[in-house]
């Protein structure tokens, strides 16, 4: 049964509900019999409060299934990450703070290098130029680009990566990407899997055509490359759902761009764990729920750098006791996927969780990583759930039936 | 996939089934590392059983979600709770042993006390008058009011509890409650969600504004308010799903009601606990499946009566060796929902269950608690899912495919 059945249960009240998120926190030992990263690092904070909480292993998607960023961040906020998937190009878009209309279509642009001659890609990602060389390529490109049948935006993300968004009448989604995702090819014609999309197709293929001739003398970033196509449908709200007024503190725009897509507010940006905190306990009465987003474990882990993985889950450790000094009603800690350092990208493993509140019925873990959760009252259960335990911990959800 | 898939594959033999359902067992400790009711009572039987059981933790509806007293027990018998959901009035009407026909609209009746001038609200429960009174109030209610295109029935339940019942041809159950819940309001105008439930409506509209009148003389019960409209439905019957002949030994009309409406047979009225027993022993020919319902378990929790919810668990546990002595093929202890004396109510935690067969795998779960159920064999499931594991361990499955 879906989750949209909690919506009917909902109970305002002015509890306090934090999730911590530690990106891709799960993960592998590096050698057989070793450790985990988690399992590794010492953690006496999070072990204390994996005593008073429920533990267990949660399923970002469905067993086996390796989740990006979107889906795994869906599935803790309670919107199960198949009925409820977005497209990159949304995610892209919303993560630079566009203000996307519902029915504009979405496309992540890499700027690449290509040769002149042959057409082929020399580098997908136009040696990662500097990010005022992006805008300014950005620039010249929305002087002399000239379409017909909608509005276009280009934008600037970070580095060689950009925003494409489509604005009008008519316009779908269903277009192949026309990233090869290797070099040494030539970029892939834009190709439409439906008739409902061949104008947006014809728009994209006159995108792509003039952009050749306008970036044609440019070194670096002399092509585009466009992948993830996604018409913005938005979800109903946390608020609409749950009765969460909900507030986002993340330092990457991707996850500032999701939390956008359910509603939430976001907190301004923070350089720092600690002013993650800080921005935590300053809008403290302002919501009902926090986002509260540790990036670094999940760049580590692509980095396959496991001692530095295990140094950032110790300083996420240390960050603990000032959260509980706020005396929220629910934390749960969490992650949207497993990234180990072992295979150096996100994995299926399930997440290491707890949920710790007053009415909580704490199993006997006693120590926060993989091999304990396992034996957690939680058991081993979808992602997804984890946001109507919380609800439930935070008396937010009436009875259902006499 | 749902339960209704075991259906195919039901076959019939001798074997007998009995679920013991302690309800309202679940619970919470009182205090951080304290125990739960369950953990503190001695329970010599109960574990000497879960030795030789199957173990686990089990969620009457969804993680998080708080079952009524319908929901939970439609999910022990395997009928998922969200999809087999039955209105209040219809399980009141059913807890009175009244006969009901397919398409009778019902609501749950509380006769109350109003401020004749003001009309606003003094007492929901009219004092809880007694029954005999509420007797008394029904019969003058019945010989007065006169209304059109329906059938009438007004029931006693107990106390300022009744039911009421709408015979006859276009009738619908989209009717808001006419309760208001508090104190010093008015009660609700009858309202209905949609059209086709306008006749109903004003039916109800009739009844109410005869019934201030025929009642204003009454000290107490001068009033009546509405809940829980629902139109009856019958279920497949367990016996119809299942092949299974079951008989129903409960003290309390809630769970007659539900198991009538489950097309159970129901022992005659029981006071004790050790009749409940002799109740099963005497019928153990008779029937395929037994549900032996114990209710003072909830009652207690709801009391936040630790301490004698602690002692009931462990009169429940003496009754074990005798419901053993009848050697039964399969044995499950659980409950329709956990009711921790720390929040006095029904809750979301999961429920502690075990299931007793020859074919059944052991788990090395040596105490029946929560917190030893959460590494049992059986995991963490929907409670739905222990009736198939019933029907397997009593042989009454067949192999699925070839």
């Amino acid at each position: 049964m879906g989750t949209e059945f909690l919506e009917e249960l909902i109970v305002k009240n002015d509890s306090k509900i934090v999730f911590l998120i530690i990106d891709g926190l799960g993960g592998l030992p590096m050698e057989e019999h070793g450790k985990t990263e988690l399992a590794t690092a010492n953690t006496p904070n999070l072990d204390k409060l994996a005593v008073r909480s429920v533990c267990g292993i949660l399923d970002p998607v469905m067993p086996g299934v390796t989740p990006g960023s979107g889906p795994g961040h869906l599935g803790l906020f309670g919107y199960e990450p198949i009925k409820y998937n977005i497209g990159r190009g949304v995610l892209s878009a919303l993560g630079i703070g566009f203000d996307l209309k519902k029915g504009d279509v979405c496309a992540r642009v890499n700027f690449a290098t290509i040769d002149n001659k042959t057409g082929k890609i020399i580098d997908r990602r136009a040696g990662r130029i500097k990010t005022e060389e992006n805008s300014r390529v950005c620039k010249k490109l929305r002087e002399n680009l000239k379409i017909e049948g909608a509005e276009l935006f280009i934008e600037t993300e970070k580095e060689h990566r950009a925003a494409l968004i489509l604005r009008g009448e008519g316009l779908e989604d269903h277009l192949l990407d026309t990233d090869p995702q290797q070099n040494g090819f030539a970029p892939l014609p834009p190709e439409a899997t439906d008739q409902n999309s061949d104008k947006t197709k014809k728009i994209v293929s006159s995108i792509i055509d003039q952009a050749k001739e306008i970036l044609k003398d440019e070194k670096a970033a002399n092509m585009l490359l466009l992948r993830g196509f996604a018409a913005y449908k938005p979800h109903k709200s946390m608020e609409e759902r749950y009765g969460l007024k909900s507030l986002a503190i993340a330092q990457y725009p991707m996850y500032k761009g999701l939390a956008r897509l359910l509603g939430m507010d976001i907190a301004p940006q923070s350089q720092t764990l600690e002013e993650e905190i800080e921005l935590l306990e300053a809008n403290f009465n302002k919501y009902d729920f926090f986002f509260v987003h540790f990036k670094k474990t999940d760049s580590l882990g692509e980095d396959g750098n496991f001692k530095a993985k295990v140094k950032e889950i110790e300083k996420i450790d240390r960050l603990i006791p000032g959260v509980l000094r706020l005396r929220p009603d629910v934390v749960a800690v969490s992650c949207d996927h497993s990234t180990p350092a072992r295979l150096k990208a996100h994995s299926w493993h399930p997440a290491p969780t707890m949920l710790y509140s007053q009415y909580c019925r704490p199993d006997d873990v006693k120590r926060f990583d993989e091999l304990s959760c396992v034996k957690g009252g939680l058991g081993r259960m979808p992602t997804a759930n984890l946001m109507g335990i919380a609800l439930a911990n935070a008396l937010r959800l009436k009875k259902f039936g006499a």
